[in-house]
């Protein structure tokens, strides 16, 4: 159809012609976005399904993926899933029927979900993940490796009993380059608070490891959230930082410059993974690969350098 | 269209119908959401414009009208303006191109822009603005109102020299607010500090504060990004909040509980103004009307209460 209206050359028979110019008479057709759809089967938006785009860390991803979206033409339309249990809350069903050219998911969704989403037809692509994904193209943080050196430099300074805060489990990279590192140091685990990636799950983590047996000298937080809220339980109990605590968190986003003091963290590349996922949408290639981004620690104050 | 697509009954004429009837089997015809809009006229999404998706301000006004949205069946595509300096970058032009049922710009974009947003015919409010504009919705927070009660809180801890940190100039409403507040007190204005609305711009403006003539007992910010952006500027020249110096700033974020001390700041009802704005595209009533919301004082540590 796109090179009958388009072109008008020889190239498609005179009846056929006919057919297709009376059909746009009577249809009325415009040359707009909603006929380009139809034509070429092409929306230029591709959805893209955070867990809560209000959170610094996605709204931070968001704003990436629409700047390198917006220079390639395409639209996004990002929708939220925190709070519905199975990843199926009304606005990822209105994105299944909005025709999208593809799906980028940075979100934790249930297997059903991301079924539900690939049956579709839909190119998609995984971000923010954390392990390779049987017939889907993912890409993520390297977290076990962010977690080696963020528990290297602490170990630099000369702390022995470093806590995690954490929220996934034992299988958390994070988790397992914190537990890896003290090993590899011959020192024993230090304390687990588990809390939400929040700035409130980690206010109760830093609560609950102050309230506990063994208190650490250093804390290594997931995410810079945590490390926010683990500053203010600090601040609340008079605990000094980093003189009495140190902190190393995770994500490098920008709040964590402006907290007091400022947080030593692994930055992610979200720049820099936000045009590689559009350009897997764009132009795919194998659909199982998993990329790995590695991290890159920033030294502010918290972890006792610059005092 | 829609009546013979849908119905089929007699009321269309049999050879309109027969000629109908080739067309859609000629175009292709699937009833999806790019075939309802040419049918009917809507594309159940709206354009969302903001200066930047990431400022915690806009992320947390992004998702209350996300959530609003989807609870409605609709869709927001999301563009950002800021860099671009009159407004049209390559996602507004993006934009007008995808038929969206409504536009809410909360970004002050410049007349020119905002005049081939109307020209377009599409629907259009605002939000997050400051004053009515001639044919066109729009609602925002009570800045000179809140400003005031800022002010009446700092007046009431017993300040008399209070500086004003902002970007607008005299006209801004948070500027006369605490001019007013100031000249109605009997109190000479304070120093005034210019600076983005931003961490950074906060952090600018306080350090010029603290190195003028007049350094101020109390700081009155016009976000809580420039809050938080003075209380790093404090912190590194040791001055003790609210001890030394007392802040007050604007929005309500939920980084402005998380920073230290916690921000007493003046609360913008995002949530109701989000619904509302929905609401205006959805059930369009008079062109020109200006709603204004009024905001409520959070009372933290940073103004010298609960100490």
């Amino acid at each position: 159809m796109s090179y009958t209206i388009n072109s008008g050359t020889g190239a498609v028979a005179a009846s056929t012609r006919e057919r297709v110019e009376e059909a746009i008479r009577v249809l009325g057709y415009r040359p707009n976005a909603a006929a380009r759809t139809l034509k070429i089967g092409s929306t230029k938006m591709f959805g893209v399904v955070v867990p809560d785009s209000s959170n610094p860390f996605f709204a931070q991803l968001g704003r990436a993926l629409e700047d390198a979206a917006a220079e390639r033409g395409y639209a996004l339309i990002v929708v939220n899933v925190e709070g519905s249990p199975d990843g199926f809350g009304p606005s990822i069903r209105n994105l299944a029927s909005r025709q999208v050219d593809g799906i980028i998911s940075a979100a934790g969704i249930s297997l059903s979900a991301l079924a539900a989403l690939s049956e579709s037809g839909t190119p998609t692509v995984l971000v923010n993940q954390f392990e390779a994904v049987e017939g889907l193209p993912a890409i993520g943080p390297d977290l076990y490796g962010g977690a080696r050196a963020a528990m290297e430099h602490l170990l630099w300074h000369g702390h022995q009993t470093i806590a995690f805060v954490g929220q996934a489990g034992p299988n958390d990279l994070r988790e397992r380059g914190w537990r890896d590192a003290l090993a590899a140091a011959g020192l024993p685990a230090g304390p687990i608070a588990a809390g939400a990636y929040t700035r409130e799950g980690g206010y109760h983590a830093g609560q609950e490891l102050l309230a506990g047996d063994d208190i650490p000298t250093a804390i290594f937080a997931s995410s810079d959230q945590q490390g926010v809220g683990v500053l203010r339980a600090l601040h609340e109990a008079n605990v000094s930082v980093p003189d009495q605590m140190a902190i190393v968190s995770f994500d490098g986003s920008p709040e964590s410059e402006y907290s007091w003091p400022a947080l030593t963290t692994l930055e992610q590349p979200v720049r820099t993974m936000a045009v590689d996922a559009l350009e897997k949408l764009i132009s795919p290639t194998e659909s199982s690969s998993y990329t790995l981004y590695p991290t890159r620690l920033i030294v502010r104050q918290s972890c006792g350098c610059g005092r």
